[in-house]
C-alpha cells in the first residue's frame, strides 16, 4: 500500500483547474459572439451569464476551503489571489457579451476579433498551465507566453482606440459603447497576464 | 473581579464601527441628494466631504494601530483590506455627490434611486455587523444579503446603462456625466461586497 | 575588519531607488510633453515607453528576489505592494503620453500642467525617500507631503472635470479623449500616494 504524499494539495488544484476550464469555456462564446445574430447573441449572453456563476461557485469554493485550511499547498495570499483574478477574467468576459446585447451593437469594430482571439489563446494556455500546478514543473512557457500575449492584446487595444477616435466613423456616443467594450475586454487580457504572474510567483518559491 | 480575555480585541473593532457608521451617515446623505435642490445639494456635498475626512481618519488609525501592533485580533491582510474596502465606500459615495454638483446634473436618470437605496440598504447591514465581529457570530446572514444587494446593484446599474445610451433623451455629453456617476456608484456596491466577503473570511478562519 | 551588519537588505533597496529614479525620468519627460509639437511628442513616447520597459524589468526583478529569498528586509506582502504600485506610477505615466499621440491632442486643456507638475513633485520626493529606506529614518515628510500633493492633484482632476464638461468649448468626442487622459494622470498620482502609504507602513511596523 502506498501513501498519497501530498493529500494537501487535493482541492486547490481541482478548483483552479474548474475555474480555468470555465474560463475557456468562456472565451469560446466571445468567438461565438463575432458571427451571431441578434438572437445569436442573447442566446450567447445567456450561457455566458451562467458560465460566470459556475465560476463564482469555484470562487467561493476556493476561499472557503482557504479560510478552513490549516495546511495549505501554497502561500495563502497567493491563493487569493489566483482565485480573485481567475474570477475577474471570467467576469470581464461576460461584461463584454453583456454589453453588446445591452447597447444593440450593430457591428463590432475591427480588431475585437483580435482581442477575442488572443483571449482564447490566454484561455487555453491557462487551462493547460492549471493542472501543472500539481507538480510545479513546465510553467516557465505558460507564463511568458501569457505576458507576450498580454503585450499584443494592449497593441490591438491601442490601435482600437485610436481607429474609433479618430477615423470618424463613429458618432461619439457609438465611440463611448464600443470603448466601453473594447475596454472591458483589455482588462480580461490584464487578468491573464496577473494569473500567469501569481503562477510564476507561486512556482518560484516553491523551487 | 473578571479579567478581560481579550484585551487585543480592543481598538480595531472599535474603529471598523466607527468607518461603518460613517458609511451610514454618507449613505443618507446620497438619499437626501435625491429631493435637494441646487443649494440644497452644494451642502449635502459639503457634508459629504466631512464625512469622507472622518473616513480617512479612522483608515489611518487603523493602519496605524495594525503597523504598531504585535498581536492582531485577525490576520493582519484581512485588517488591511477591511479598512481599504471600508475607505473605498466612502471614497465613492463622496465621489457621486461632488460629481452631481460639479457637472450642474439637473435631474438624475430613474434608476439611480434605486442604486441608493441599494446601497442605503447594505450600508444599514454593515453598520450592524461590524460589532458582531468581536464575537464572530451572527453574521452569516449579513454577508449573504449584501452579495444579494449587490447582485441587485449590479442589475440596477445595467439597465441604467441601457437607459442612458438606448432611449434617446440624452445627448452624448450627458450621456458620459451620467454615466460616470452611476459607475461611481456601482463601485460603492461592490466595494460593499468586497467587506463583506472579508469578514467572511476573517469568521470563517476563526470557526 | 567590520561585517556588514545587514546583508539581507541588498538588492531589494538598489532595485527600488531604480524604480524611483525611472519615475522620475518619467515624469520629466510628461513636463517635456507639456511644450512639445507633433514630432516632439512621437520621440517623447518612443522614451517613454522605453522608461516603462525599464520600470518592468526592475519590477520582475524584485518579484524574482522576492519569491527566492528566504528572509526578507521588510513584510513580504508589503515589497510586492511597493514593487506593484511603483510599476503602476511608470504604466499610467506612459499610457497619458500614448493617448496624446494616439488621438492627435490638439492643445491639453489649461490645468494638466498643473496635474504633471504635481506629478514631477511627487517623482521627486519619491526618488529621494526610496534610499532613506535603508535606515528607515527621515521618512514622515515624505509620505505626509505625497498625501498632501494626492488632495492637490485631487482638486485639479476636479476642476479639470467641470472644465471640459461645463465650459463649451469642447465637443462629445474631445471631452472623451481628454478627459481619458486627465483620468489616467490622476490615476498616476493616487499611485504615488499608494507607495507612500506603503513606505509608512514598512516604517511604523519596524519602529
Amino acid at each position: 500500500m502506498r501513501f498519497r504524499m501530498t493529500p494537501r494539495e487535493t482541492g486547490f488544484h481541482d478548483l483552479f483547474a474548474a475555474a480555468a476550464d470555465n474560463i475557456l469555456t468562456g472565451s469560446k462564446l466571445l468567438l461565438e459572439l463575432l458571427g451571431a445574430d441578434a438572437e445569436g447573441r442573447e442566446e450567447i449572453a445567456e450561457r455566458m451569464r451562467a458560465a460566470e456563476h459556475a465560476g463564482d461557485d469555484t470562487t467561493h469554493a476556493v476561499y472557503h476551503q482557504l479560510n478552513s485550511s490549516f495546511i495549505t499547498p501554497f502561500d495563502r495570499e497567493d491563493i487569493y489571489r489566483l482565485a480573485a483574478r481567475l474570477d475577474d477574467i471570467m467576469d470581464f468576459m461576460e461584461e463584454a457579451v453583456d454589453l453588446v446585447v445591452l447597447y444593440r451593437i450593430d457591428e463590432l469594430p475591427p480588431g475585437v476579433d483580435q482581442q477575442i482571439q488572443v483571449l482564447n489563446r490566454a484561455a487555453e494556455l491557462t487551462a493547460e498551465a492549471m493542472p501543472h500546478l500539481r507538480t510545479m514543473e513546465n510553467l516557465t512557457e505558460y507564463w511568458i507566453e501569457v505576458n507576450r500575449l498580454e503585450n499584443q492584446a494592449d497593441r490591438v487595444h491601442r490601435r482600437l482606440l485610436a481607429h474609433l477616435f479618430t477615423n470618424g466613423a463613429y458618432d461619439a456616443v457609438e465611440i463611448m459603447k464600443l470603448k466601453q467594450i473594447v475596454d472591458v475586454l483589455e482588462e480580461a487580457a490584464d487578468a491573464f497576464e496577473q494569473v500567469a504572474n501569481t503562477v510564476e510567483s507561486i512556482v518560484v518559491k516553491e523551487s
